[in-house]
């Protein structure tokens, strides 16, 4: 099942250097768990910004946000989910 | 897996009344099947709209989307999805 | 009398971490109290937020008030009140 | 219970004229049925609109949608509900 | 003559604790001075914020941004000001 | 008393060009009635809009609507009212 | 290069249905053609709306306006672009 | 002196094609007249809209509009104006 | 040349009041130096905001910039800038 | 391949000055390598901000994005990109 979620980054001017290339390290390691095991198939940067658009690819909503609240940047992100279906033109599923 | 969908219905004031009349009698019969099956579990109007504040529990996006395009008045509304999950502070499932 | 109310903490990325772990924990055991006696039926998390859409069951619009400026996190939530009456294509009240 | 009411009139620039002032006659006897009655206790005109921010006096939301329903520009009117509660500092109830 | 204006509180969260309590507590004196005087009839607080709907009635422009500039909390505030005018259905001035 | 007025033309496309040249006549007829007697001093053209800024001396709100009210394109416009007071900067009243 | 493309379809109500029906017709016919030859690789239904959430992958930005400017249903929708690049965590370009 | 301008046209569904036809005919035309004279030094195609970004390099506010009122589709478009000024670190003014 | 100016202050909660000060006492010198040559006409303070609405008559976009460039406040507000020209209504230019 | 950016500067008001100092100047000529090469034809002050309205001419979506990250001002600006193709009315590419 599959939804888009676009993440943008708020980095507060004033936090630590150390912390918050602890907490960028991290991030890279935890999203790749989930793009190894197919729940997290696209990630594409938004030209511009500290901002991405995602697809994940999960049997629920509520494992959805378990990833999602897992993410080192939680704290630091504004997400937006979409909720996706399948499209009537597509090729295929 | 649960769904807030908040639907605002745009009458245009031109419309042909038998044909929104019917609209309307088609609608509530729609309604009421998934209400009864459990699809559909709640709907409560927003004071002082022709709109309402829907949850659904549906098994997919998919089916969310079936349900909600197949409403006789999808054309004529404005409708906006909220995936929802289980809240950590929730006394049950 | 049912309500929505749309709540969505922002925390102070350089609070006291003592400090919110106190606020949260209150926070859970203060809203369980509403949740027990029957007015605050719902809560659901909004996925890939720290955000919550809830539904309560008050007597006035001024008991609502009571509740909700007593959360713990209330000064740290934005808070959006939606009034609900009953829809005409409800099965049930 | 007290509620902030903001209604804002979109007359269609098509619409017959005679229908028109019809709706705008009953509408008046409409809102004055509620006036009288002590639920309506205050409209005032939004300068340079046709608009107006009004206070209903009722029992529960269930009245309010009600009333705000039956007014015959009801189909022609964007309106927005505010609970209302007692202010700390307010002189008296 | 009448205006709506519509006050929401933003209370910085490390603001110290005894001086935001001097400023509410010099707040309330300030408002009630023109509660009692006739010129701020009606105040509400919106439910669910720190934030209410207030009705002045004040000779001027001027002398409604004098009220309000001179409000302790002016600089914590965010204030919308709305011109009325006599609605033509009120049943008296 | 001073008030900038924004007023924005929504003009319909499929409006009869001779109803609308009537109403055009008559606005600038309307409009200069004020500007002569003081009540208008300032009106300017928003560059690449169908809309202006105005700037309003009137003795009370009501006067100011019913000045408003009264503009032949009333019904297609969409107008801002922003009350205005003495600045302290100003070099004089 | 690619891009997200979100497409939210516009039907007029009283548009015949007759030429509303040839141009969904066309509309699929016209974006399989680029489905196939791979700029299209994804759409994807919005839940709940007549709009999708598209991934071009074309050559440049003229190439990209002249396929969405193609779409028979251009007329009748509000598309929004987004440039994507490449992200630093992706497993593979 | 330098200004972007930022232009959207809204073609109402209704309009008659022939009228359509020779509206754009004609705006063509009179852009250029405006091109070739270096008042109007670049427009630019918005991807996957019927809009634009444009300069205009004119001597006055009341040049601009003049020009940009002139426009055969100005009655179809949402203009934004944006006044522009020389940036300190351009190459070269 | 006319332009609107719309400025908003947005004063740091934790600015050093002597700071502040000194900046608040700067923009008035600043301001009225221009109120008196002529390019700085119109100043009105926006009820109930620390804020307000300017008239600039300056000989080009340019130096209406480094006006306000050189506001002492400028680093602390939001400003609006709007293009003006002559209305065809009003009595003289 | 053509893009119109905006920048808009949000400087922490309590950021150290000699860092600030320090990333303007290096702001100033990293900007200038680009305008140099002819990647960075255009750039203009937006009147009354601390923002710039700029033309790219760049080969890719991601070469775009490695210089806009690469500003020493980038984790201090809200940046909108607007991908642009050529409009039909050009005199010339």
């Amino acid at each position: 099942m599959l939804y888009m979620v676009q993440m943008a980054v708020k980095k507060p001017h004033d936090i630590d250097s150390d912390i918050w290339t602890d907490i960028i390290t991290r991030e890279r390691e935890y999203g790749q768990t989930y793009m190894k095991n197919g729940q997290f198939p696209h990630i594409w940067r938004v030209v511009g910004k500290f901002a991405n658009v995602s697809i994940f690819d999960v049997e629920s909503n509520d494992v959805l946000h378990q990833i999602l609240a897992g993410f080192p940047l939680f704290p630091y992100m504004d997400i937006q989910v979409t909720a996706l279906a399948e499209h009537p033109s597509a090729l295929k599923k």
